[in-house]
């Protein structure tokens, strides 16, 4: 076999001087010194700006981006974010506390999750936020939630589609789901909803998550279009928000590559007439969460020790599968791959070797790199696994073993 | 096909009493309002003197049992383990202050983990407890901190045996590994250990875990008695501890049967007099963690709501993959599969029905279980995962979603 091994995409957002990672416009070994301790995670603030800018310029004008908390809840990074994106979205109670911080409008915060609680909608309600529906019995009891503090709730209501994102990392439309009301069950949802004391908003539908395939968000856009603006008609009021969710995915693993934003920016451009014709109070909203904050992070540990076993080199190091679960491979991954993954402070290295990367936990699913060549490290070194702004941190099992959190910073 | 579908083993451990489960003697839902919220985790305390005593009575009296504190770090169980075992095993700083704060003998305390920090090492040569030595520049750094505290610490090698323990959960022996030093390069180590000022005690030697194949556990345990009482005799001194790991499973899955204790005892029985004649100070000692514990505890959720999409009934609970990363099939799961799950306060139930169990996140990933026949449940019953008082709320994302971490408590 010729077929030459397929690689990691260049991971260019962080700079090198003097072979040194620079994180924030600050060297790593400077940025490690400043945080007093590893691991950490360190999320680049010209990065979220510079990402938020390359949608603006793709995507339509009149489209709007949000925020899904859920991808990163640091608040710090949340109230970096609600300054450049037009609303946020959140999952839990906890996750709208960080959005209110934020200080975003209510109005443009929304909130989903299929098993919602009865503290969680009032909170939602007094806070004044959209509640996304995700069931007939939620929508009953957000009314009654909303009459008993004398307020007419902002809702959507969020579908379960008949179609699903194709090769997507998750699905989330589709066939039977416990999110969302499936789409053929809405127009008796909607026809109830008008007899309550909801203030409707529009939809929300969701189909799939990480897809590198812009032509399968293009049709899964085409389609949440299509079945939004049918169900539209049965609205009990005109619709304000149309909530085609995001599902724009970033490049992990050797053979991954960056996602094409021009084709799904040109399918928008086409759309927004005919929704503006349909609901001409409609927004159209694009829900992001990875997209905007995954690769804006990173994720660096120490080398504690090196050993050789067996003639395979280890660095162990003070960070792993407790801090980054989803770099360990343990994390809706069926085979493990390897993330992008440097020696911070020594990014090229004047030597080389295939080496393992792995934590300080008693189980070998404590691995941070599998047979990966790096630069030479040395005891003290810097661990840096790329593409770690989303789902790591707060995706993580931080008790297991009993070991520090690590530290955090926005610089 | 006529084969039989695989069924979980009963879960006899808990009883039933008009149809609610019993814990710690008291019914479920009883339990559930005097923890006043849910979800949680509970542990039996009977259960684990019981397992103690099981064990007691299938192996020689002079094996010494050990509890791994990472299996289950919640401080009154622990603390309820040390007046039950003969020693406990830690695995961090963290779990170190645990097992000191539960008043176990210093002198029966290790410390085990191949990335320990100079921090941890210098703090578990205070507390005088053995440290198990994972590579050469670990033992030099002990020696170092130690003289410097003016104090001789008590050692142990850990081995990374040529064998492993086969058809197990996980593998921590055999071929290139970060865990201890390779059995063949122990002599060399084992002499300049001489050289230093190290009190050694023996040797720590862990094949893999989650095993429930006898034969496989006496074979590994064949294997590393006759590796230890070789290499003690290139021991500086005496050896006073053959700690020859564990490895002992519990039924998960469907298909899974307990293991058998009789073939490890009379094994064990068998090598005792050996041991006692080569090495007539040496201890042998068995380290559990989950087999101590895992039976012992459930998890409880509550269900939010109940909702059918295309046909299947889905359970929406308060609780899920951020709580119990294993039971979601998230954890070291190559296929996901169902742990033992029933409806705690209607076990049996009058109407049963093919259900799906889920948690509140907008993941496709939260899953209790999948199309399992439970009792018909409606809001506000109590969904109970057996087999959950190992690797359960510490193994967990608890910060995925901000939503709030479970209870846990030990009746």
């Amino acid at each position: 076999m010729n077929k030459p091994r397929p690689v990691h995409a260049p991971m260019a957002q962080f700079p090198v001087v003097d072979d040194c990672l620079q994180v924030g416009g600050i060297p790593l070994t400077r940025l490690a010194a400043r945080i007093g301790r590893t691991p950490f995670y360190a999320y680049d603030r010209r990065l979220l700006q510079e990402r938020v800018e390359l949608l603006r310029g793709k995507l339509p004008a009149a489209v709007q981006l949000h925020y899904a908390v859920k991808a990163n809840p640091m608040p710090a990074l949340v109230s970096a974010m609600a300054s450049l994106v037009d609303g946020l979205d959140v999952a839990s109670l906890g996750e709208l506390r960080i959005a209110l911080d934020s200080g975003m409008d209510s109005r443009e915060i929304s909130f989903a999750g299929p098993g919602k609680q009865p503290v969680e909608l009032a909170a939602a309600i007094a806070a004044g936020i959209t509640l996304n529906m995700e069931s007939e019995r939620e929508m009953e009891t957000i009314a009654r939630l909303a009459a008993a503090q004398g307020i007419r709730p902002r809702v959507a209501l969020r579908l379960n589609p008949d179609f699903e994102l194709k090769s997507s990392g998750m699905k989330m439309g589709g066939g039977p789901k416990p999110f969302g009301v499936d789409a053929e069950r809405a127009p008796d949802l909607l026809r109830r909803s008008g007899e309550l004391e909801l203030d409707f908003q529009g939809f929300h539908i969701y189909t799939g998550s990480q897809n590198l395939r812009a032509e399968a968000i293009v049709e899964a856009q085409n389609q949440s279009l299509e079945l939004a603006l049918r169900l539209a008609e049965q609205a009990p009021g005109p619709v304000r928000l149309l909530n085609i969710g995001g599902g724009f995915g970033i490049p992990y693993f050797p053979g991954d590559t960056p996602l094409d934003l021009e084709p799904i920016g040109a399918n928008l451009e086409r759309w927004l007439p005919t929704v503006h014709a349909r609901q001409p109070q409609a927004k159209v909203v694009i829900e992001l969460g990875r997209y905007l904050v995954g690769e804006a992070g990173i994720y660096v540990a120490e080398v504690i020790d090196r050993k050789v076993s067996r003639g395979q080199v280890f660095l162990i190091t003070n960070g792993g599968l407790h801090h980054h679960l989803a770099a360990s491979g343990n994390f809706g991954q069926v085979v493990r791959k390897n993330y992008p993954v440097v020696v911070g402070n020594r990014v090229l290295g004047q030597e080389r070797e295939v080496v393992n990367v792995v934590g300080p936990l008693c189980t070998p699913l404590d691995v941070l790199a599998e047979r990966m060549e790096l630069a030479r490290a040395e005891v003290g070194d810097l661990i840096v696994v790329f593409q770690s702004g989303a789902y790591g941190l707060s995706a993580s099992p931080l008790g297991f073993l009993s070991h520090p959190s690590p530290a955090e910073v926005l610089v």
